[in-house]
């Protein structure tokens, strides 16, 4: 059974965010999101839309092809 | 002005339909996705989620990053 796409792309996004070495909130408030949808989505728990995922590749500083080949 | 992300999806998974020379019904079939919902997609007019991102590399048989790759 796969590992389900939100789970994978929580996973990815955790990971830069922690090789950035920054906490949850600033990776919320670089990407313009609120930290309960940011903690949310690291969760696996959303299913982000492409408006939120180009927020976050920008906040994150990853191109959205970077972004999805860590999944 | 960068273009929307909505409308590079589109533009980028109408290329490839064009390329696999199947019309938008049978793209929706393969995506598992209605007809209407998978036109307004190419049309730049959706907001996609990542569960129907991933419906719509498998349909279209396109590896996740190359979709991201080609907008």
């Amino acid at each position: 059974m796969p590992v389900d796409i939100r789970i994978r792309f929580g996973r990815a996004i955790r990971r830069i965010r922690e090789e950035l070495e920054i906490n949850q909130e600033e990776a919320a408030d670089r990407c313009g999101l609120h930290r309960t949808y940011y903690s949310g989505i690291e969760r696996g728990v959303r299913n982000v839309s492409l408006l939120n995922i180009e927020r976050i590749s920008k906040g994150l500083k990853t191109s959205l092809p970077d972004l999805f080949n860590r999944m």
